[in-house]
């Protein structure tokens, strides 16, 4: 079959390779769909990722068609058309009893990373029964597609963790895609305010058509003053942090009313300063996650009753072997303006 | 009267003062009879503390008895035998509406910093009929001047905010006196490891007595690696911070489990270092907290019902007009191994 | 002054009475601007309330302006604009300090009940700091009114305690004003499902109207079967009770999912079956209170930025002097049809 | 191999059966060590449960070693010495998504009931890598078998579901087994009052061992009186029902305080009356559970960290060929003063 190769930083390919076979009676092979790019795909391919070896391929993101299934899958058939999870687990591990399914000992986000994913015609998916979920024929794959990832990722890390509320004051700091997923599904709680930082005017104009109440642009690195104004000088009392540098995760830190949260979505390569000189006596709390995939379920549920529209992400589309232009494409975002680049079989 | 008062940075004297009166109909004005000294008061000593002023009588731990209350004041009565909480708030702002008694508008942590404070034969409380609690005749006041600041403090913003578990895993950084108060409480919910951690063995032996299941001397800079021994590798779910340093912050990010929360309790008077690269995926939750003393009506429950003995803190007691000897004694807390000293009228 | 003075079970009448007076520092006097009339107004008519003797002015919900305060009410003036909340509290009590301040022992709903309300040209409010919040010029005072009483009671008894979620279903059982309210309010929340319930296709065109996903007649005595159909064979979530009758609590019951919530707002006058040899092992919730108005804060935020429109449950109009004709339309709402009355000073 | 089977109402008998063997990959045959008698085999064998057809073994606690495995089964090894939980679940299906293990849809409490059980020298056990436990060698077997059911059974549907808190006070309806189960379990969260009601003082003698701060004995019908009165007249905030009749879940019901919990862990075979005429206006909640096993690791580690002795409910050992006389000593409790029997191999 056809696949993208990663071949080492900044080397990636459209390769021929053997097809995936099932390796545990858990395992199901997919027939691949529609797929997308993520910007952690983005990471591998600098050289991020010490757990992705070359002659990896790539993808996480994916809806498909179950083309075989092990002996012990049983709560799925062949032919089932199939959400795929960036996230596999077992279902048994300690911390999959604990719902922390990114960190199951023998799965969490293992596709497309320490496994070949889904950026391919067919993908093998370790604990199918856990890990795909049947979707309706006739559903709408494209959006289907934003809930292997982001969407789950924005609203597990940035809104569930951040605790947004009805009436609550939230910013989001990063307009990317992962910070417009959180902008998206915070709405379900229907926040008084839903403020977006950036530094691109484009992107903040996409977050205002996402349902953003207000935008900074934080290039002259005022926005902590800009918040503290259409805060009434409180601050927020939710903080998502969806870029994954020291000079954003340090902005949440100012702009965050006492008794407020600061939920880390952002991927960091480096240590920040917390300034515990000012916080430690301001009743705050600070959460990271890696998603878990746990929201999934009730995601599928709001797609299904219209409660949200993920294909507002989606701005570019490729056929599956022009992938290599959507890995372009959604590289260079600045210029190209692309969220989410769906890639079709 | 007479009064322990602040004179500006390492200076506080024994003076004769002036009584306090009623400024407000919610006032109340108690005769002390039992006081305490806190880490936080020999902060102020050393002028650490912008909030207050030389001039200032110090102290906000005290049992008394109310010799005259303010027009406004309608659960209480001259005469009642009362606890002072060391946060005095009006219950009707913002903060109050939410529970954040320490971030009232007009009150919070405000005696024996931003009004004079309990270290004196008279005190003027404000807000009394929230900031005092009648206690019963014959109870013991020892006992219930530990519930003024210490016992709240470790309790909500190590204990509750940690969300300590039964059969969980905890350890606190910190064995001093606030370091102890959250072992005491940490143990209302029968967590399986209590680990506690100090340079000190004096203090890790008092720790052992108060229930420790573990000590570490981290003297030799591998706490974390004893730790992690002790938890099978994976961490602690709660690390309570309860000195204030960048160090040992530092050492509870170290010996975190994936899923754990860093209470913070201590009083940090510089940033410290959060490795955002080492914990984006960990999962783990960062509280601070101010005492909001919400606790105090449930601590004095368990008091009453013999669930805890903070008697245990107490190492030495002085007479009032002895008050300065008190300060020497609990100021050289390493050689005269003081944790609590009582003041008596 | 004038007022509505009940006499006595089946008696009202437009009366001239003395005007209320300062009786506490914590009291305010307002001058009412707009009022409205609650189901409960027409229980106390009915003889129903022991609690409210013949000669009580009735009412407790209201705008208006402050006329006069007493010595002790800190953060509110002469002159300022009010949302009148249906529960006054002293917030000092055990349960004020719990939050629960339907059961302020010297408080809760008392106004119109207990002490005189606000059907009338002036009104006396204890705990006016607490009780009060003051409004904007120039902000809707019809969609205010609302939430004095009808949008907190649906919202905490109902929405709150029955924890609608994202993507949850969920049945209300009555589409009376309270049941509506419930109806607005759930849809902070994002559920796939809201299905309303009601004998009178009029009231279910209604909840159409506010954002029912699904409206269920139950005059045939099939509504359990239809639900049960809607939901997959599995029942509802979260299961709101807004009638107050054995047979609506008991249609409860049968339609709840296992792990499901019942959320009781209606007020009884009977004992209701439990089927617990049906219900005792799956898992279910039933919860019951009276309005605290502790989300009154939040409720005016969302008010203020538009997540929204309780004018909606607004049908009728009439001036103050016409209260007798406005009390005969709302208490006739079969046939005209009405959900809440306002009554204009 | 001998085996306890039911053989209809009324009727067991102590068979030569065929041993039981693999029937799926995630199965697992255990040998029994150790096992126990649960008042839920007493009502089988009454012939009250519609589930368990005539020629089941009976029996869903025990302790074991692993005699042979599935080829799914991937935590587990032959030889290992293992803990059986009352729940087997699939920890895939909707329920088990959500932790409400007791209500997988292929799985649940179906040991000695749906299919063969542990009072036998083998048995076979359904999704065995989340259904059992791997042992510590050398762990005490007889306080383990207490975590097959009881103890979880107490814990999650009477603590757990009746949030009890320190500082709370507590009365457990009922002190056979499962209140004493309860009772041990509450204790991990220092409530300040724990009053244990039945009819028998000899079990109530029992309860004052095991840690209650009152008893009151039922049987002259002034129970609630009596408690109300060791409350302050407030009631409890915590109300378990363990017995499982209309009487004593009303008993709940009239000594319950505003805002709190009736935690229902008895099996009821007919409705009961909810008076809701009185506490709809009470801010009450009641729960209902069939007991999950969700909280079996931790109350594992509760047990290895010696914060709980689950022997204390041990009263009488019997070989497993004696296994009738211990269901006569059991079944005859009232005069035996059996509480549990161990069965041992």
């Amino acid at each position: 079959m056809k696949a993208l190769v990663y071949h080492g930083p900044g080397q990636r390919s459209w390769d021929t390779v053997p097809n995936p076979t099932l390796q545990l009676p858990t395992d199901a092979i997919v027939k691949i769909d529609t797929a997308t790019i993520c910007g952690s795909d983005l990471h591998i391919l600098k050289g991020d990722l010490a757990t992705c070896p070359p002659g990896r391929i790539l993808g996480h993101e994916g809806v498909g068609i179950i083309d075989s299934i092990g002996d012990n899958v049983t709560t799925l058939h062949v032919g089932d058309r199939v959400l795929i999870s960036c996230v596999s687990f077992c279902g048994k591990c300690y911390y999959c009893r604990r719902n922390m399914y990114s960190h199951c000992t023998t799965g969490g986000w293992i596709l497309g990373n320490e496994i070949d994913g889904t950026q391919a015609e067919f993908v093998r998916i370790p604990y199918a029964d856990t890990s795909l979920y049947p979707i309706e024929k006739g559903a709408d794959e494209e959006a289907l597609v934003m809930l292997s990832d982001i969407l789950p990722t924005g609203f597990e890390c940035g809104v569930l963790n951040g605790r947004v509320a009805p009436g609550s004051n939230v910013a989001i700091v990063g307009s990317g895609p992962v910070g417009l997923a959180a902008l998206l599904t915070a709405q379900f709680y229907s926040p008084a305010q839903l403020i977006m930082i950036d530094l691109d005017d484009n992107r903040l104009d996409v977050a205002k058509k996402f349902g953003a109440t207000a935008t900074v642009n934080s290039t002259d690195g005022k926005a902590a003053e800009a918040v503290m104004k259409m805060t009434g000088g409180r601050g927020v009392d939710t903080a998502i942090e969806a870029v994954g540098v020291p000079a954003t995760f340090e902005l949440c830190e100012k702009i965050l009313a006492a008794g407020g949260i600061i939920a880390n979505i952002g991927v960091h390569g480096t240590k920040v300063d917390l300034h515990l000189e000012n916080l430690w006596d301001r009743n705050i709390t600070i959460t990271t996650r890696l998603v878990d995939a746990v929201s999934t379920p009730m995601l599928l549920k709001t797609l299904c009753s219209h409660k949200i529209d993920p294909k507002l992400l989606i701005t570019h589309r490729f056929k599956l072997d022009r992938i290599l232009d959507a890995y372009e494409t959604f590289a260079h975002a600045a210029e190209t303006h692309a969220l989410k680049v769906i890639i079709e079989a």
